[in-house]
């Protein structure tokens, strides 16, 4: 009946044919996220994964038959320099409103949605002007630790280790999984040693994240969107720009510390040369070396920390990733190198989301929240649906949906 | 009378009226490194560094009247682009025969010269072809840590803490001088513990230096040197390309973990603007903002790495730092915030020759050496001469000589 208190209820949303639910945003330097659940129809449960749930809920009431709520985690982005698109989407999608034309009447009261990020208090009049909705401010921290629990603990084949361009999904025992460190690369990185739910603690960070990667990027090339420079980089070949160990050594590696011939002793060392300019250069060594020396520093630092408090697991989040083989092969090479193979780092399949998924559990506390950390179950991935919206353009990591079923037990 | 084996002989040097005795070299990736020691005349101590001297001397061998060699240790660098102006100076300071002439017979065996750093190995070839001089190698970390300690050890006023435009001299009290973390910018960064005289281990490192900031200013800005680029920062405002916490935070802090509204969220972050091009930002800001994001993360690292073996003193040398206040100042407040001042940022007045002057300690194992790693006194600080050559233009850092005594006891 009422969103502003977080309470749920289902209402037709006219867009589709399903219920929407909830809704949450996480609004950062860079990108606006925006998380929400839509609902498909009621159905007993009889299915395999069922049996599971069924084993799940006869724990925790008892009954031998329940009724499922089958719904969607919908997971959407915008430019934060666009966030009136983000807006728009919202209005259109009546998300604010849980779908409701009905609820669009003349003086109803502000409605409250779960928000976080930067953007929850920079952006909060213009939500509140245009869609007359009041950022309910959640700690960003504390969104993107819960975020990430939830999805670790609750979503089969969420982390994965890549190496070598091999991709290998990691079934984590939740018995096992604190502590780890969680390296969120958003424009900026912040690091955090997570040791259970709630119990974290910001322990580092570094300003040379993906806002670098993009912003030295846009000035370095012709490139006109993040993702462009990172197909780029695909091409490219960083030894053109950088400086190695064998461009000084004269072909030799210096062997006594362990340094080969083909190691960065200077990441762009070789574009001080005197007689070439930023035309000599091809765009794609430049994209190439940029996130070469982003991702690695990114794995130093990380590996650092982990050593700093005993931490053997790294997951990096964050939309810098976007699931790119280099840029994830690059942070695995630098934790594997620098950890001499005692750290891991891993990555998250919502890398980018951890913070709206945050923000989205942290709403109805003692609602939806315990009826999705509890029993929230994915199909079998094969029947995962990733509805990758057309409208933002060769996103590799793509909005996607999760289907999933909420028991109202 | 032969230099090849290190042996010193007083030689007449035409070009001035001093004597050459000594010549190391230390080639890098983008700076080659000279030392060499010129005599002036003998005479015997009876001024006040004397008495010290004396002193010492008396320990050493009990006479209370002793002969005095004066001269000066030389510094002088040339760009490794430009190795041949640095063959043509050696050369016309007849510096590899100790500036004797006659030493030009055809059919002269060649001279051995101590080198170090990776040019090193590539220019040998070039050394022995144009000056029949060869490269006598020694190991770069064995150098910088040997040129570390001497000039810690031996020269007053060598290592000052520079904070908040404060300069301040710091003597070391030699017993208290091990364990410390040197830090040594070139175009990379090594890092290495040292324990002891010849007692180190090279524990990291990081590809983001010297050759990063030149190479991305040189790309990205006008300027035809790294000083010129440098002059360029003093002027600039990294705000005006960073992504400060403000700027995502509406101005405010995110003050929960601590990171004010002006703390830099992401390096150059501001600059993926759409509406703006490169050509719409100052050269000036760039470069200041490339500085500050370099010399952060290398404080940041060094921090860590001295965190990891409990290091309170971290010694930052190399020529990326030319004594420039900004480069200083960030470095020290990195080590100060991340360390919440435990650990001290340190620099040393002759940062960019530790590797000449450990190759140059490294030779003659058993003369001057010794001589003088005990015995070198400088005159009173205020008496030292910093003859700075006017060849190379702007250097802040400069050429410079070390008066000091070499006592022949």
């Amino acid at each position: 009946m009422d969103l502003r208190k977080g309470q749920i209820e289902p209402i037709l949303d006219p867009n589709q044919s399903t219920y929407v639910y909830h809704l949450a945003l996480d609004i950062g330097g860079s990108l606006a996220k925006v998380v929400y659940f839509t609902k498909d129809d009621d159905y007993f449960v009889d299915s395999e994964e069922g049996i599971s749930n069924k084993k799940a809920l006869e724990k925790s009431n008892g009954s031998r038959q329940y009724p499922v709520l089958n719904g969607r985690l919908n997971f959407k982005k915008f430019e934060t320099s666009k966030i009136n698109d983000c807006l728009e989407f919202i209005n259109s999608m009546k998300l604010h409103f849980g779908g409701n034309q009905e609820q669009e009447i003349p003086g109803s009261q502000p409605i409250a949605v779960k928000a976080t990020g930067g953007g929850a208090y920079k952006y909060a009049d213009l939500f509140k002007e245009r869609l007359g909705i009041i950022l309910d401010k959640e700690d960003e921290m504390d969104c993107l630790v819960a975020g990430a629990n939830f999805l670790l603990e609750v979503v089969h084949q969420e982390a994965f280790t890549y190496m070598g361009d091999q991709k290998q999904f990691v079934q984590i025992d939740q018995n096992d999984l604190y502590p780890y460190l969680l390296v969120n690369i958003g424009s900026g990185v912040g690091m955090i040693k997570v040791e259970g739910e709630g119990k974290f603690e910001r322990v580092s960070g570094t300003s040379i994240g993906g806002g670098t990667f993009w912003g030295l990027g846009k000035l370095l090339t012709n490139c006109k969107s993040f993702d462009e420079l990172l197909e780029l980089s695909y091409r490219g070949n960083n030894r053109a720009v950088d400086m190695l160990v064998g461009d000084i050594y004269g072909g030799m590696d210096y062997s006594k510390i362990g340094l080969s011939s083909t190691a960065i002793a200077s990441s762009f060392g070789k574009a001080i040369s005197d007689n070439r300019d930023r035309e000599d250069y091809k765009p794609e060594d430049i994209a190439r070396s940029l996130l070469r020396m982003i991702s690695n520093n990114i794995g130093q630092i990380s590996y650092l920390n982990a050593l700093r408090f005993g931490l053997k697991r790294i997951f990096f989040g964050g939309f810098f990733i976007r699931r790119h083989p280099f840029t994830m092969d690059t942070l695995s090479v630098a934790v594997n190198f620098w950890s001499k193979g005692e750290a891991k780092a891993m990555f998250l399949r919502h890398e980018g989301f951890l913070g709206a998924v945050g923000a989205f559990m942290s709403s109805d506390k003692h609602g939806l929240k315990e009826l999705l950390a509890n029993q929230v179950v994915q199909k079998a991935p094969s029947k995962l649906s990733f509805a990758v919206d057309k409208i933002i353009h060769g996103q590799p990591d793509g909005d996607e949906s999760i289907e999933c079923s909420v028991y109202a037990a």
